[in-house]
């Protein structure tokens, strides 16, 4: 049997999870790539560092150069997080006349384009299932499985410690800063979270899947993005008494559904989703994407979006294909970051529909209530429902549901009640996606 | 821009919706497979009929000769229904030296060794994303997506139709056959609905999935199965009680995770699925597939199952993948009805471990409970919940749940409860889907 050698570059959590699948299960990969995928060498920094994982004599290097002046390694496993030294070493690797299999969603939201270009130039490709979603299938599923669409719409729950901590604020009754805690004791967050929960990580997934079902070339900079790290347990508590679960969801979606040049809403945001819809039931830290393509209605994926063995599920199936040939077929074809102008733009974003919960803590006085709902009034926005409770001391907690309005005149609204007197905090909002968007497909 | 000249065989609901995302959208085709993909003849049995579809002069035709005598169609997408003549029809394709695209499932589980064997010795290839969950990508997630994994098992909801009238029993309180009457008005079901209501359907798209995902050798016909067709709204109504939905579940799985020589279980039954998990919560006509791999975990695909437009998205992305040149690559390594060996036997259905769900209609006496019981302690089948209602008359309705016990055991003690002078009418037995393997991943 033919054999293809394949390097690793990066030895971490998931490195490790490849290694030991193209170790263990050697019978296996060769059975679905026709090939034998020969683990040849494995790049590390420090070769004294204790690894679980035995590798063969004469795999471990420090030096990656055993790797670009080695003929023989077709592809490499580019397993390095973070933007440098893994950008240099992408380059490096790709000059050498290797396809690359990444997990990098940082590198390729910063860098995606001189990357791709790159490796267009070079004839080279870059496979990245595992960047997005971890072992969903999100990149193969847009990129290949729905190409007789036009996505309409996608988002979904693309960052699992933020789901995993808002899941447990919500099951078990527990404090943003205690759920943090327990994340990070089960090993679902960082020791410094920062870039999963304000955010960060949710939007430069986002990113990278516009660029591939819209063709867009936003940098994950301009999208307007609010994470949970402000996230309230009464907040969570109102939602679900209004029928609703708080979930950090990352938003894709065409202004007009037929329309390209009526522009791309994008966002990531805590948002309020309906009891019993599937994205409301994703739970712990799983991921899922819903994705509306304009022949095949709505398709949802889910399941780990994180973790050793799923990412590396997704790292060995883009090797697999890489070896096989199917990846640089693709890549070939893929919208991502491709010199082809863009077919989308990005839409003002004070200009995204939405409605919105609101939750106010107000000094309880006559009058209060038709002020507010006066100021919402001229700025357009109607009200669904509203909950007022018993007064917490001299103040009353309000929570208004809102018909549909634009994001700037619901900021323009919260900012001028925020102005009022009687206003005691500052407003918390979240956007609540819509009945038909939560819909059972 | 290169062509890639394409055919159509059969002008029906899926053809139809094809032909117009050709027509209709030759930008998007051309852009995801970098070429264009020219419709130059379909072909249909009668000219003359009316269609919903406008096609250029000189496409539409009744001799199959026009495209196997056409050196330059490339691709063509057989897209007529049931055994004969597309059985033929497919042959003369690959033997006129044409890669197929096709969404007959029947087809394929019946003569999909001949088929396949076919293709591989004329170096054709086969694509049939379409012939399973329509427009849900669950034949590339398995065969592409998932290849680092051993699947340890799958199932879900394969057939629309049986799903739709189970929703409508359930949530409008109907009778099966007013259930079935909806289905057919709203074009969910046949005039004769026989196949889809009885599993064939959902047992024959099952032993694609599991050929695919086990390599098994199995013939649909030999898959144990109990459809919908004799299901009661009063058992509807207990498992709703007890919180829990019936669906109509295929399932494959590996008798011991990480045995192939333990052997697979297949099988089609209604099944209760706890209310609230993924599977419970799919309605209408969708389709839903949860899939389990070592590595990777659950990983859920939900959509459309069926319907002109989620099936011809499925349809049209073969077609790009075989322009492309990846339904070829694939199609070398896939374990479908290949000549290697088949690396897991269908193991002896009477050993299937389950839950069961009984429900009895019994005399109202004495020591009837203690009688049944017993019989169920004889065969090892230990209860976990009884619930006795009101006497009906003179007879009193008993639902039992079990723990684990095996089919064959379930079996035996159900025939001698029958039995039994105190027994009313015939035990109604339905599986219960485990609560570990409901989880939400």
């Amino acid at each position: 049997m033919e054999k293809t050698k394949v390097a690793i570059v990066g030895m971490g959590t998931v490195g490790t999870g490849v290694a030991k699948i193209l170790l263990d299960h050697g019978d296996r990969t060769a059975l679905h790539a026709g090939r034998v995928l020969w683990l040849e060498k494995v790049v590390v920094s420090n070769l004294a560092k204790n690894r679980d994982c035995d590798l063969p004599a004469g795999v471990l290097t420090d030096k990656l150069e055993d790797v670009t002046s080695n003929p023989d390694i077709d592809v490499v496993a580019q397993l390095i997080g973070g933007i440098e030294p893994a950008r240099t070493i992408m380059k490096t690797l790709l000059e050498s006349g290797k396809d690359v299999v990444t997990a990098n969603k940082a590198l390729l939201a910063e860098h995606g384009p001189e990357l791709f270009d790159l490796a267009r130039k070079l004839g080279r490709s870059i496979a990245f299932e595992a960047s997005v979603a971890g072992g969903v299938p999100i990149i193969t599923g847009i990129g290949q499985c729905l190409t007789a669409n036009q996505v309409v719409s996608l988002g979904g729950i693309l960052n699992g410690t933020s789901n995993f901590i808002v899941s447990e604020m919500e099951g078990k009754d527990a404090a943003y800063n205690d759920a943090v805690k327990s994340a990070q004791e089960l090993g679902y967050a960082e020791a410094d979270p920062t870039m999963d929960v304000d955010g960060t990580d949710a939007v430069q997934k986002l990113s990278i899947l516009a660029h591939l079902a819209f063709a867009a070339r936003v940098s994950w900079k301009d999208i307007p993005k609010v994470g949970i790290d402000c996230l309230k347990k009464e907040d969570i508590a109102y939602a679900r008494e209004l029928g609703y679960r708080v979930k950090l969801l990352a938003i894709a979606k065409l202004a007009e559904p037929e329309n390209l040049q009526s522009g791309l809403d994008l966002h990531v945001s805590p948002t309020l989703v309906r009891q019993g819809t599937p994205l409301a039931e994703v739970r712990g830290a799983n991921n899922a994407i819903s994705v509306v393509g304009d022949a095949v209605g709505r398709v949802f994926f889910h399941g780990l979006g994180a973790g050793q063995m799923p990412t590396a599920s997704a790292v060995v199936a883009d090797l697999i294909d890489t070896a096989v040939g199917r990846t640089q077929l693709t890549f070939k074809t893929l919208q991502l970051w491709s010199d082809r102008e863009a077919r989308v733009e990005l839409r003002d974003p004070t200009l995204t529909p939405s409605r919105y919960y609101l939750r106010l803590l107000v000094q309880d006085h006559p009058g209060v209530l038709a002020e507010i709902t006066g100021i919402l009034g001229k700025h357009n926005i109607s009200i669904a429902s509203v909950i007022q409770h018993e007064p917490e001391g001299e103040n009353v907690p309000l929570v208004i549901m809102t018909h549909e309005a634009s994001e700037g005149s619901a900021d323009a609204a919260t900012k001028e009640i925020d102005a009022l007197d009687w206003t005691k905090t500052e407003t918390v909002r979240m956007r609540v996606l819509e009945r038909r968007e939560t819909a059972r497909a």
